[in-house]
């Protein structure tokens, strides 16, 4: 086996994603002041970098039907960027930019999925389409001063196509770099990554991506997704999503645990001696609210198993 | 941070514990035959090596009250020695190893608690009896021919004392080593290990055990289990116990998962191109059958979700 090079850093940037990629696939609809408080929680927990949003067809996806409501209420009523709060809007294509870009917005977070099938269904048109989007959004939203990133779905397992080639996910980050994003992720949409490939993966899109940074997104359905994290901050990776409770199972992965939680992975890190910037307890706190909201136990462990050691102990 | 010695290998031995730390923990008392079937179960997935019974006070662990009767059945009808199955027992003291020895046990398994409390609480004893007892028993199981192993517990944590050393896990090794066991175990008993103290800790314990295979157990209580096992591998552990469907609560740790699962463990490594000898169709299987044995739905993911890729076009 080949031993890989080693970056590991001493603090580590969460996107807490549970307003968006959480929520989106959870069948309660909230209302909106909901999802206001839900992001305020997660400020008020030390997050500075929120995936907020969505601006996609709201028949398609009606849980993100009040994006712009949502904006609206979150740049009225609270000075977030003032606190240094980066609020993160996802975007399929030019028309969902120009809605980031009209509901104030902070980062615009483009989607290319590396299946042609698994693309065709989420975004209804070929990877070259969509890259030849991504490159004309990000002329625009660079003369619009909005930091793009690129998410690359499917980056480890397609459900229509199986393995995902590792060239096809360097290609597109190359691509994607090309036309000028900020930062380049790899979403494990299904839930199929193991830590080694994860390694292995950030090796490969580090070698043409420069100094860009790398982001990952990992799904705890098959219970390698906090694996699939310690492993990506071994290999380099700026940035982690995580969602709140550990909300938003795939739909196409039925019965299934959604994104890895953020306080699971707070602990980890916590443990590990390496810095997130998020208060554990507020975490935890905040997963029972949402608990609440959702009518069921979020998956999380930290809510269940509480921190170690004792929060007096370890003061 | 500090990088770390790597010693991937391509293969890696798992120790199936369903039939006695993951049955120890569950309140159901299966009967003897199905404690039997869970072992043969396991057999026929690959396993090699099972702890299949531990002797101890029976009052203390009503659930393996049965010890020498599951031993029986499974020296009376079946040859599994032919077959290279290594049945492993688990002892706390000298009466222990003699009623091991009488069953025909393949290999003792010696505990030693790394906090002066919870070995107290655990085995009546002081550490430095416990680590006497394992000096006297090691030469008797020598002179019988009886491999034996030594798990130290609370390796990473306790319940009773917060952190544990890493200098006392060393010491205990150290001295486990010169008491002529052939195996040193870091349990995380209560499941509060992190990958990086893994890797750190297994690098320490190395430093003092020279050729001493280790083998690590892991409880996924917080979610950070099967990135535990990733690192362990990844640090050079010969060895990790697993249970099958992931059963074996912790009775410090209420609601909380138990060990890490057997098919989730193998369902990671066969993704990392890691042999492991248990095929992952029959675990998954085995776990349904469990699973209704113990009237509830085991925690592993893999019987959920499923393998990825699908059967068909991974064979």
């Amino acid at each position: 086996m080949t031993p890989f090079a080693l970056q590991p850093a001493s603090s580590i940037e969460i996107v807490e994603v549970a307003p968006r990629d959480g929520l989106q696939n959870e069948k309660v609809l909230l209302p909106t002041a909901d999802k206001v408080a839900l992001v305020l929680r997660a400020v008020a927990a030390g997050a500075k970098r929120i995936e907020a949003v969505s601006f996609v067809n709201p028949r398609a996806v009606p849980q993100m039907a009040d994006a712009e409501a949502v904006m609206q209420a979150l740049r009225g009523d609270h000075d977030l960027r003032a606190d240094g709060v980066v609020l993160v809007g996802l975007v399929l294509n030019r028309r969902g930019l120009d809605r980031a870009l009209s509901a104030k917005i902070d980062e615009a977070n483009f989607v290319v999925v590396a299946s042609e099938t698994f693309n065709q269904r989420n975004q209804g048109v070929p990877i070259s389409e969509t890259m030849a989007q991504i490159a004309d959004s990000g002329a625009v939203a660079r003369s619009a001063g909005l930091p793009m990133s690129v998410t690359i779905g499917a980056a480890f397992g397609c459900p229509f196509e199986g393995e995902t080639p590792e060239a096809v996910v360097v290609r597109l980050a190359a691509e994607a770099v090309q036309a000028g994003v900020r930062e380049i992720a790899l979403a494990d949409t299904i839930g199929v990554a193991d830590p080694l490939t994860v390694e292995r993966r950030i090796a490969a899109v580090r070698a043409v991506v420069g100094d860009t940074p790398i982001r990952c997104h990992f799904h705890n359905t098959r219970n390698t997704g906090i694996a699939n994290a310690y492993a990506a901050w071994r290999a380099g990776a700026a940035t982690l999503d995580t969602s709140l409770g550990g909300i938003g199972g795939c739909p196409f992965a039925p019965a299934a645990t959604g994104n890895i939680a953020t306080e699971d992975v707070v602990y980890m890190f916590n443990r590990m001696g390496v810095a997130t910037g998020l208060e554990l307890e507020s975490l935890i706190s905040s997963a029972a609210w949402l608990s609440g909201k959702l009518g069921f136990a979020v998956p999380a462990a930290l809510s269940r198993a509480g921190d170690f050691p004792a929060r007096a102990k370890a003061a």
